[in-house]
């Protein structure tokens, strides 16, 4: 069967379980990448993702005709494809409103510099903390916000502070000009239409742990 | 019309990405228990929780007839219903591994008790760190994992250790009988297929907002 020659990616109809997918699919090719590997299987990218492998198969199918039947895809391609969708052919800058304990934790995750985020500023309301750097970024006071977003030229903030003053730290990011919001505070926002917002409930995520362990307990029964 | 009676929820039917909303809607239903108001409209619980109206609508039609056309869902009814779905009749046991920033600020964070989830025991490898407590919780040595996880009967384990950790730790709360990972490690983690494993990858909770604001910053040009 010969090599189908790729096909544009139709951008507008990936549905958005699939988008969030893609970013475990780039974690996996670091792996193939330092084998050397131009080809991978369906199987062995289920594998390294921990996702199954037809949906994996149905996953890839959006991004055109990578594959050859019985070898596998290019994961050059498919790399560089699923990069350009999700945006990740810059650097993108981010601002983390929060210095405590998860921002200092966010400021060492090594992760965020790999995938192309850089943090550029760091607010807190505590002033012993002002004027410091925490992991080579400096903490300014929290009201520096419009200010100091504007001037580096901002685009994503991130907020790591207590739910009771998240709303009003949203409030300023917005104001400021930031037009995305990762919120790990356990609260809903309310920002204006053109502003996206993801929340990251950290007791959701062990919630649907519990929802499998109770089906599981309930089935050895 | 007259009130429909409810109908047992189809436990074994409901998709995943429904599973997954279940949490947001708890925490909307804790706005609505303050006001002492026994029936809410899909458009506000929509809007407590962040998820679009027709979207509720299709979630809450997994648990049976709630619902009064034109008047809306006795809450108390969703509630309860939702939390036997997700297990969470009962208080559950964690043990947290990595007592860094990332293992304290989850120590510290709010969510989990109000959420019926008690962490027991934390363990760092850091000796200095061991013996003390930090939140009311004792810090163990990591290899006591077995016996601790054991004594304690903890059945879900947090992992907040750096990927190169990881895998090794894992090993060990297997070994020790847990059966739920929550893993905050930016890895993909081989454990048996009776053990539960769910990653949060924070690089990854960014790459979906970059994915937005790509695709409005092209709409715009």
């Amino acid at each position: 069967m010969p090599k189908r020659t790729a096909s544009p990616a139709r951008k507008r109809n990936i549905p958005e379980p699939t988008i969030a997918r893609l970013p475990r699919y780039l974690r996996s090719f670091v792996g193939f990448a330092h084998d050397h590997r131009p080809v991978i299987s369906s199987k062995e990218l289920a594998a390294a993702s921990g996702i199954n492998p037809a949906q994996v198969r149905k996953d890839l199918a959006y991004f055109g005709q990578f594959g050859q039947r019985g070898i596998g895809y290019d994961f050059k391609t498919l790399d560089a494809k699923m990069r350009e969708i999700l945006g990740l052919h810059k650097v993108w800058r981010i601002a983390l409103v929060g210095a405590g304990n998860l921002g200092t934790a966010l400021l060492q995750y090594g992760g965020f510099a790999k995938a192309g985020f850089k943090i550029e500023a760091a607010f807190d309301v505590d002033p012993s903390k002002v004027g410091w750097e925490l992991e080579g970024v400096r903490i300014w006071a929290t009201p520096a916000i419009r200010q100091v977003v504007r001037e580096k030229k901002i685009e994503i903030g991130v907020l790591a502070v207590p739910a009771s003053q998240a709303q009003r730290v949203a409030d300023a990011m917005v104001d400021a000009g930031i037009r995305a919001i990762l919120n790990f505070a356990p609260c809903v926002l309310t920002v204006p239409k053109s502003v996206l917002v993801r929340g990251v409930d950290l007791a959701s995520e062990l919630e649907h742990l519990t929802y499998f362990l109770e089906k599981s307990n309930k089935n050895e029964k």
